[in-house]
């Protein structure tokens, strides 16, 4: 029951990416897309960033070990239904030998293939279903295959999450095209669950992982479902020069693009969260610190007594107020502190505010998209995240997820 | 629903402590008393520990003035059903009044008299109805009371919570008897939502201060229902001395019965807790500090992903390993990690053991009584944190609250 989320459409291809994705036998259910290859054009420049969980899976390992080594990757496997996460030296295996199979069948190098998986947690990887597969995967490949793609890469996600712009830059066209994945156990950190941004526009490599980490932050770094980090969280950035056109950080056109297409797609995970009924902004302004202003905008966001006043639609503000109050920040002044529903304000300088009514509250509450507000009106910093609510269906979809 | 909770029997009194309740109008159901009265005998000595929130209850912040001044405190005055949080300088003045009452009527200062309130943040206390009840409560108090105060201060409570000991010491008898009350919102910091326990040994007001705070760590702040922290906690550990009998920190006999009172009330607590259908208890050892321990035994038990696994008896470890994977620790080292479901062994040195079927640790989940055990194996230090699963009724009682 996703809120405020359309099916992705009008996605552009990216000159230089071509994609293509299949069953192949992961999933129970044969009509469920599972498994999907991206091919990365040479001479394409590649960033990505992975969870930081002591507990990273085998896959994310070996994505790492291949990055640190030249020559660039040329393709991406990415498998759902499976994380090979917690599957020891045998994942690992599996991992090598799923790209293996690709470097084999493509004429590359093992170590210009990433591997990524998403699923279940502690299940040994069904090797043979994915290698059998990538030969037909190699003959399919397209460059309009990626809402194919989005779809192949969902796990408990309700729709697939794809968001493309194209903008004109010295009288060329430059695309950017990006798909995410993602439900629950969300609070990337440093990426979400899977994600995949591609751009034509040529961008250098320190560049462009400085321009990932600058997106990431205000993106899936600014979203929590219900505080649990993946062991599989990865985001990966990508441009293949294929358009002919050059940009780089200073580019204000170009990384306002790229930031709308990175918001967007952090912003879907969360209207498709498990169980969702509401979309959350909680907004903290006038911090000490952005440290601080994030602090105190994640410990509302994920307190569950916030969250199941969110879902019920009851302005009980007192729940707010008790999450400011246990932000593990150093200093806040809570006779500072502003507290506001939408344009409704409950708190003024720490006192209820004698114009509040609570129908006003209840009219905020009532809405699909909610806006909580803080100001603590200590600093000039500011935070701004995302995140739902926690209903009934949160605890069905988790407590009956390998049922 | 409460997990292994029976209704407090063999409450014995203390010598030096009488206790009255009643209904006073603040809940909306007559027949359910809501504020109860509790005379503490001169010479007396009595010490605190309070929320560390910064949103403190106007009543919180009353009691730590009162304290910070002679003579020692004479009445404790509990209400329930509002919380007198969130109220401004308006919660503050009705704090005030509310001791103003009990003073004028017992004839001590208001400074004697320890306000305490608990339920609903952010509406105005009723004042009236409280005061109105002072010489009624006055007149009633009895030392055989426990139980009905005990019954008095709860709010989403579903039965009452109150343990007591009796020991011999040099030939003469020793009682503690301790109340407690809280359900949800239950992270405390430094104690309980409401919490008392009084003994008739005499203890040195130093003494019996850090003996609260050493009672206090393995007990109220080794409980985790939702991780969300009261405005209102507050804990109090009074020693009348009306036993003649003397004992300080060193009096291991005295303090292991002191404890136990205290674990079991914050035991109590869990198996009471909201929508519970489990009671957890997670072990971390092996840890490099206590620290830390705690840090990955609270994030193993406030994930909402392990507490829905926990709910559904699903022996679906790979969450277990995706929290302690994010636990806010400097260093894991996931090849050391040792996990177990009560004695079955799922994780031996970061692999999965080969002995572990499916079986095995649907049993273990599938107990009312479950203990989740993690070797670090890292160092010596080690926590012991007790919580609770997730389930519907937990969204549907905190989404109903107000209605």
């Amino acid at each position: 029951m996703a809120v405020g989320l359309a099916a992705p459409h009008d996605l552009f291809p990216v000159k230089g990416i071509r994609l293509a994705a299949t069953y192949c036998g992961i999933k129970s259910d044969p009509t469920i897309k599972d498994l999907t290859l991206v091919e990365i054009a040479p001479e394409s420049s590649l960033a990505a960033v992975f969870t930081q969980s002591h507990f990273r899976a085998a896959p994310v390992k070996l994505c790492q070990q291949h990055l640190s080594t030249e020559p660039a990757p040329r393709y991406l496997l990415i498998n759902s239904g499976n994380a090979n996460a917690g599957t020891g030296e045998a994942g690992l295996k599996d991992a090598i030998a799923c790209c293996d199979a690709v470097a084999t069948a493509a004429g590359v190098s093992r170590d210009q293939v990433l591997p990524f998986s998403t699923g279940v947690i502690a299940e040994p990887l069904p090797l043979a279903p994915i290698t059998n597969s990538i030969p037909q995967l190699l003959d399919r490949l397209d460059a309009g295959n990626w809402l194919e793609a989005a779809q192949a890469i969902m796990t408990t996600d309700t729709l697939p999450k794809a968001v493309s712009q194209q903008l004109e830059i010295d009288g060329k066209t430059v695309s950017i095209t990006g798909m995410a994945k993602g439900s629950g156990m969300i609070k990337p950190n440093m990426a979400t669950m899977l994600s995949y941004i591609a751009t034509d526009a040529s961008i250098e490599s320190e560049q462009l992982e400085e321009m990932l980490a600058q997106m990431v932050k205000r993106s899936f770094n600014s979203i929590s479902v219900d505080g649990d980090t993946s062991t599989n969280d990865s985001c990966v950035l990508i441009a293949t020069g294929a358009s002919g056109v050059q940009v780089d950080l200073a580019h204000a056109v170009f990384c306002q693009a790229l930031q709308s297409v990175f918001e967007q797609l952090a912003q879907a995970i969360i209207r498709d969260a498990e169980g969702a009924t509401k979309f959350v902004e909680v907004q903290v302004e006038g911090a000490a610190s952005e440290t601080d202003a994030r602090s105190v905008a994640f410990t509302i966001a994920e307190s569950p007594l916030v969250k199941t006043a969110l879902f019920a639609s009851d302005p009980n503000w007192g729940r707010f107020i008790m999450a400011i109050g246990r932000a593990p920040v150093t200093h806040i002044d809570t006779d500072l502190v502003d507290l506001y529903l939408g344009q409704v304000c409950l708190l003024h300088h720490g006192l209820p505010d004698p114009e509040y009514r609570e129908a006003l509250g209840q009219a905020e509450m009532s809405r699909s998209e909610i806006c909580i507000r803080v100001n603590l009106n200590l600093g000039r910093s500011m935070a701004r995240i995302w995140t739902s609510d926690l209903s009934y269906d949160y605890v069905k979809i988790n407590a009956e997820y390998r049922s």
